[in-house]
């Protein structure tokens, strides 16, 4: 580990406290839902629509940088438009950073060996020769436990995390995720690797300390780098796979327009308050196309749905 | 479907009877492999890596195109670089397009709702506003049916296919793809949905074909468009999983490097000699580093290597 920062784990708690709210803001652009002002000049051009992406983050960046801990592209939105969408990336994940914002690239990236260290290096580290530089980068666990390995220990070298797909939001998560085997169901079996691999790593951190009482990290050191996703709309399953991974984070997709609210997220959270982080995109960046915000302007309409969701946490 | 072409299920046989094997060559470029002459100038450089990529897959396709039906772009390791790899990425499977050779993405992507379809807009189907255009695209489906179905209704309306993991290669695949839940293992499990697809987009063209006598696509039209990932490192699970997927393609890697032979490999074919086909990588592309052609100047030693694997499975 990278002995002059912190850990992503303990940045991320870091951050939570000092914004003292759980509200990630999910950077999910889409052609359609883009203000007039920032729509392309040239639908059918590929670097016209990446401009457009790219400012229209940028604005929303300015707008949330203040408010919340950390921002989460949704690295397919830009791929879908090739080499320019991806340029348009890069630059997003980079203005976040300088507004001091944490990054989740969420690209759900999965393979084995050097393949997966090829996309681990992509993804992860600020800093480290990665080419997008996000903090962290959501991976899927389907091949299995080595095709982990390359991720938890680029996240080791770089100070960065990662957060495995325990339990997805969508209607079908079930078809694999829900089955069981030998009493356990495939999620909770990724669940309690995560749990051993965020446990292993708050360990030496620990042991670090005894020897180095100047490397203290508080209240935050009890929360590995290795995190899981698990779905809102499953509140009991939440519940449970929280119960199971005391020192994971979780990042909490499916709030609002997938039907997640509040209520049923209370139970992500640790007696500390800490532990996860919720996710909003339409809800937050179109905000202006629902009722509720549409006679404000779109980044007015930005800042108001951002702090009515912090309040609904904070409440 | 797109009424003027044939399903990608039918193009990949004709591709196999046309070039008589099935030898998908893996472009995975890593700079430690270049051969000297394609060494790029300043390897902190980004863009003169990605160059040296682009010129170094160009070399191999003008050599392999004349023998083999079909080649495999590693995504990850175009990423790795950034933007800049990616053009590099959408320039290769142009020039390949070009030459002849079907095209499949191996990016293992997999998401939810419109983010599936942005990846699957991304990846699938040549001339279909797709940024990089491949034939075909290896999807993971760890989130659920409704996660695949983006991609399935892609490939149906663009003539492209995908591969859905079932059973990968890797030493630890096993961990979530060998479990079973209610005497069938996730990899059976998936396997059988597979079968499935592919059988209905048979049918559909076996009816349209009815009405339409013109449309006939004879011996070719017994595989659909949907078809697996089967690792050459598990024989028994793969003769199995053939077993189970009469009328899927099986995309088949660990030959060679991996440790997988041509005889481990047999029984991935049906009756009719189709049904496979079988991924090298490093064992063509960087050939010229091992012994047997070390002789040989690197693109004679990639046409070599080429040729010992088509012979191999024509024995």
């Amino acid at each position: 580990m990278n002995q002059n920062s912190l850990t992503f784990g303990s940045q991320l708690a870091k951050a939570v406290l000092t914004k003292k709210n759980p509200v990630c803001v999910g950077l999910d652009p889409r052609v359609e839902g883009l203000p007039d002002s920032l729509k392309p000049t040239d639908e059918s051009s590929y670097s016209a629509i990446a401009d457009a992406f790219e400012k229209f983050c940028v604005e929303i960046i300015d707008v949330v940088s203040p408010l919340v801990p950390i921002v989460k592209p949704q690295v397919a939105f830009f791929e879908q438009y090739g080499p320019e969408g991806m340029l348009a990336l890069k630059r997003v994940i980079a203005y976040a950073s300088s507004k001091g914002l944490l990054v989740i690239a969420d690209a759900k990236r999965g393979d084995i060996g050097t393949t997966a260290e090829a996309y681990a290096q992509a993804f992860m580290g600020r800093g480290s020769r990665s080419a997008f530089g996000a903090d962290c980068l959501t991976v899927n666990p389907y091949l299995g436990e080595d095709s982990l390995t390359p991720f938890v220990e680029r996240a080791d070298r770089t100070s960065a995390g990662i957060f495995v797909l325990v339990k997805t939001s969508n209607p079908g998560s079930g078809f694999i995720q829900d089955l069981k085997s030998e009493n356990l169901s495939i999620s909770e079996r990724i669940a309690d690797w995560v749990q051993t691999q965020s446990k292993i790593e708050i360990d030496q951190v620990a042991n670090g300390r005894t020897s180095s009482p100047t490397g203290s990290e508080g209240q935050s050191a009890r929360y590995g780098s290795i995190g899981a996703v698990v779905g809102a709309t499953y509140p009991e399953q939440l519940a449970s796979l929280r119960a199971r991974m005391p020192n994971a984070w979780l990042l909490i997709p499916g709030y609002g327009a997938q039907g997640g609210n509040a209520k049923d997220i209370a139970s992500a959270f640790n007696a500390d308050g800490l532990g996860a982080i919720v996710n909003n995109s339409r809800g937050i960046i179109f905000a202006q196309k629902s009722k509720s915000y549409a006679h404000l302007n779109w980044q007015t309409a930005v800042e108001a749905a951002t702090n009515d969701m912090i309040a609904a946490f904070q409440a």
